[in-house]
């Protein structure tokens, strides 16, 4: 509406593994082709069906460790002995640009990015349920037992940090938990601080 | 999902004379028939065509005034000699019974809401410049250019209170504009405070 350049939202989604995080995400960009889907750097290798760029940016310990050193990550954080982070600098691009980007990223993560962008929005995507939970990751049927215990024992910490998020979205059904995140978005871009960057005033 | 009774959202609307609020309220009334749409109490004279009881419940300046004393009101105001105010009893019994609650008020009373009730969301509803407000407000026809003069007088006023609201609407075109609002009410739905009501957890 007028010449100063609207900045770009940053809208954060975490939770447990097993959530339907994913599903949850493609949908979203279906829906909005504008979202820059921020891809993550890992150093976890990719599972079978993952590609390099795609899902992550897959990387080796030492790669990402110089980039910590470089201040290249918006967050970063350590998680089942590998590292997930966040580039900065494509971030802030997008931003400045008026893109809003979407972000996936660990619990862990997502405090770092408040501290780092106060305005950025927190979801946590949550399932409905342990048990519902437990039942997704054996029908997953990529991980050991062993595995699925540790990361239902994961979930369940990573749900004591609900508090800190703006949002809590139950993942009951795909299609509900997309309309409440696109709501979201929709309603972040209302929020009055936000939006007095574009009006004018009376 | 449980038994704890889910409790109503209080959302209220407010924003100058002439911004189109009735408008926008009407068409989420009629997306979201769930709704309780609160009418006020006024001591101002019903305009040609409004009904007691459905724009407002119309009653003295001595019943009003009898009401404030008995501590009747969420929120009560002065605006252009006349009294405005939201019956308390009405709003909790809703909210109580789980029942969403929309208010359209005086951008004085939203303040008053907000301390009394620090989980209500408000939106400011702004139209997009002066000059369109001043369009509008002619068009409308009902009002002679002394009174006129005087709206958007307290329009400019009221627009310097917009940072006390948690949303700003700018009613650019009434299907945007209630597009918005229905993304902020299902958006607060999933506050997070909020949803831990309704959800057990992992």
């Amino acid at each position: 509406m007028n010449s100063t350049k609207r900045r770009g939202q940053l809208i954060v989604l975490s939770g447990p593994s097993g959530t339907g995080k994913s599903t949850v995400i493609a949908e979203l960009l279906q829906a909005r082709p504008d979202l820059y889907f921020s891809v993550s750097f890992t150093t976890r290798p990719p599972r079978p069906g993952e590609t390099d760029g795609k899902e992550y940016h897959f990387v080796s310990r030492e790669t990402f460790e110089d980039m910590i050193s470089k201040g290249a990550f918006l967050e970063y954080a350590q998680y089942v002995e590998n590292y997930y982070g966040t580039s900065l600098q494509l971030i802030e691009e997008k931003r400045a640009a008026g893109i809003d980007v979407l972000l996936e990223i660990e619990v862990q993560g997502a405090e770092e990015v408040r501290k780092k962008c106060p305005d950025a929005v927190l979801i946590f995507v949550a399932p409905p349920s342990f048990e519902e939970l437990s039942r997704r990751l054996r029908e997953r049927n990529t991980d050991d037992e062993a595995v699925i215990a540790s990361r239902l024992e994961t979930a369940r910490k990573e749900c004591e940090e609900i508090s800190n998020y703006d949002y809590l979205v139950v993942n009951y059904q795909v299609p509900i938990a997309v309309k409440e995140v696109l709501s979201i978005l929709t309603a972040s871009g209302c929020r009055t601080q936000y939006r007095l960057i574009d009006w004018k005033g009376v």
